[in-house]
């Protein structure tokens, strides 16, 4: 099946066009700077180089008809759509094929992600009324947090609030987790029970994943909370806020931008949010970058500690997306931190670059430490072909 | 030497008045409702009951000086008065004697605990011109937890607000945290390396302790932070601050209320912060109760699990305060969360209710379980013997 996968996001939109059999990517690209004067269009054909060019986005709307346009003139048979949508709030506990009542939903839940959900609609949208014959589905990157205890989820705050607004933790990169259990399943079969998978890009969490299912992540409301992350600070005392607010003068706006735009390894390195940058410098000595790390490392490993305690132990730790798939010395950090535990890395194994999973630890360590390098949109591609299969 | 500890808090102030060689408390007592119309003085002497009388405490200088009155007339010599401070903020690593700068000092860093240390200082302040002569050490919550590590106790904010506003991680109950470890090392001499001090009463926090050090502690910026406590919600995602602003339109001084006033136990349970009433709730089958404590323990594991990962390990464990010295139910519970790892309660030992320290793990356990009563004005009077000896 060849499936369309779109992932907007809320200036940009991403899109790669693949089969479900072969994982052959016909054709990606990207839409740059929507709702700004001047836009970037990037595509890219099977074995061609990217080619970008000038364009204007006033909307997603816009930007999702260019693709779908470009796409046409490949002459692939497009089979359906999926779309990847940050939130899927307290509806969601599986991807579904878009109607009506689905839309609704997602805008109803969209609140809890406004920079995304909106923009996720609108690609929907066009794409329900442009192509009506096609099947939309849409992947929710909370809908595996679902299965997470209520003892775990539940913020103990007073339930008329936490009813009211839908507080709770919700979790993000939920098809990337989804994605490195299954890989890890696939490669390790019944070996693997209480995998920590760690999800390490810009943005960052983890998962504690317990025969499939998804026991707790650091995430929280929002993609906010948990590890340090590019530009997030991650987990702070949340009376930060209104510390902020009294002692500085802040709006809440002002406050959200500074935790989720001006922090994490920016703040720290006071450089920028690109680890493999503030990675070379560390390497020269320069302690602001060091210092990030450090930090970023402790967070990993306490946090890490907590989804283990959660489970009750743990038999596989999985690495992915930037950092965890390219970063061999946090990687080590972070085992070097687990030795005492039974986590015990290969450092030649652990210094090979590869896009195939790949097991780093020796071959005598008690728990296996993988890198399986994520696909969120195979992960999506499967989702779509899944449920129009079964409708 | 004879001590006085006063402990004032926003809207109480409480005092004892105790022998350091032989723990021997003289007289104790609390006035209440300060900054009321209608207070309450609470007084009781060596072997006699709590005497109760109607009184009005404008401020709190009102209310130290009625406490001074009376033990004057005790006919006791006070050698020295120790007074728990909540923020030491930035500057104080170790308990002081009050002189001009320390006060300027405790008053610099108010902001940071605006119901505590105004109230703190003007009964320190009182003190030092009634009695000249005496000397008045400030004991600080926060001066223990000055040896966590920079890559621990630092917020991934930028640096110029992180700088302004004094933000990073200071924690509390670093008295109790501090008897625990010594205590735990009187027993056990060079057995305990790696202790992790459960502080668990109405405010909980946990220390992961390093051979005397604090290496880490659960409550932030302030002691919100965390576990989930008796009105307090604990750790969440900071950006719920913000949602609640921009969603529920509360200011953030009313989320700050909610927050630290409205949640925990008392919103879990719908009924009460007090945790003894919920234990006898839960026990009888009710859902709510049965939930909060859910919710209590596996915040307490998870993030026990944390401060582990955080040290690389542990061989001691300590339970104190009113919900670790008295809640069997929950020291089990914990436990049996880390038998996988190591920990291996005594049931008969659990059960057992005293004022001593005692260890509750059986005897082949590889990690000890404790339970050691705190006693935060014996370890304040030490310090005050301590400084007034070494002056």
């Amino acid at each position: 099946m060849n499936v369309l996968v779109v992932n907007a996001g809320s200036s940009s939109l991403k899109y790669q066009l693949l089969d479900t059999e072969s994982r052959e990517v016909f054709a990606k690209g990207n839409c740059e700077c929507i709702g700004q004067d001047k836009g970037i269009f990037g595509h890219a054909e099977l074995g061609g180089d990217k080619v970008k060019e000038d364009a204007v986005f006033p909307d997603h709307k816009t930007a999702i008809s260019l693709v779908l346009k470009t796409l046409n003139e490949l002459d692939i048979s497009i089979d359906g759509i999926g779309h990847r949508i940050v939130q899927g709030g307290w509806y969601f506990d599986d991807s579904v094929i878009v109607d009506d009542d689905a839309m609704a939903k997602i805008l109803e839940v969209a609140p809890l992600a406004p920079l995304h959900n909106y923009c996720e609609a609108e690609a929907i949208d066009y794409c329900r009324s442009a192509f009506p014959e096609l099947p939309n589905v849409a992947v929710f990157d909370t809908s595996f947090h679902m299965t997470i205890p209520e003892c775990a989820h539940t913020y103990a705050l007073p339930k008329d609030i936490r009813e009211k607004f839908h507080i709770r933790k919700y979790g993000a990169h939920g098809t990337s987790h989804r994605y490195e259990w299954m890989r890890a399943h696939e490669i390790l079969g019944d070996k693997v029970h209480r995998l920590l998978s760690c999800h390490l890009g810009n943005g960052c969490s983890l998962a504690a994943i317990v025969d499939g299912y998804c026991m707790d992540t650091t995430m929280g409301l929002t993609p906010l909370d948990g590890l340090m992350m590019g530009t997030r600070c991650g987990s702070i005392d949340p009376a930060t806020v209104c510390y902020l607010q009294r002692e500085g003068g802040y709006t809440y706006d002002e406050v959200d931008d500074i935790m989720n735009k001006r922090s994490g390894f920016l703040a720290m390195s006071e450089l920028t949010n690109d680890v493999r940058v503030i990675r070379d410098r560390a390497t020269e000595g320069d302690p602001k970058c060091l210092m990030a790390f450090d930090m970023f490392g402790y967070r990993l490993v306490t946090m890490a500690g907590a989804m283990i305690a959660g489970m009750g132990g743990l038999d596989t730790i999985s690495f992915a997306a930037g950092i965890g798939e390219n970063d061999p010395t946090t990687r080590k950090a972070f085992c070097d931190m687990f030795e005492w535990f039974g986590v015990h890395i290969d450092l030649a194994r652990n210094e090979i670059r590869s896009d195939e999973p790949r097991i780093i630890s020796t071959d005598d360590s008690p728990i296996r430490v993988m890198v399986i390098p994520t696909d969120e949109e195979y992960m999506i591609a499967l989702d779509v072909k899944r449920l129009v299969e079964a409708r």
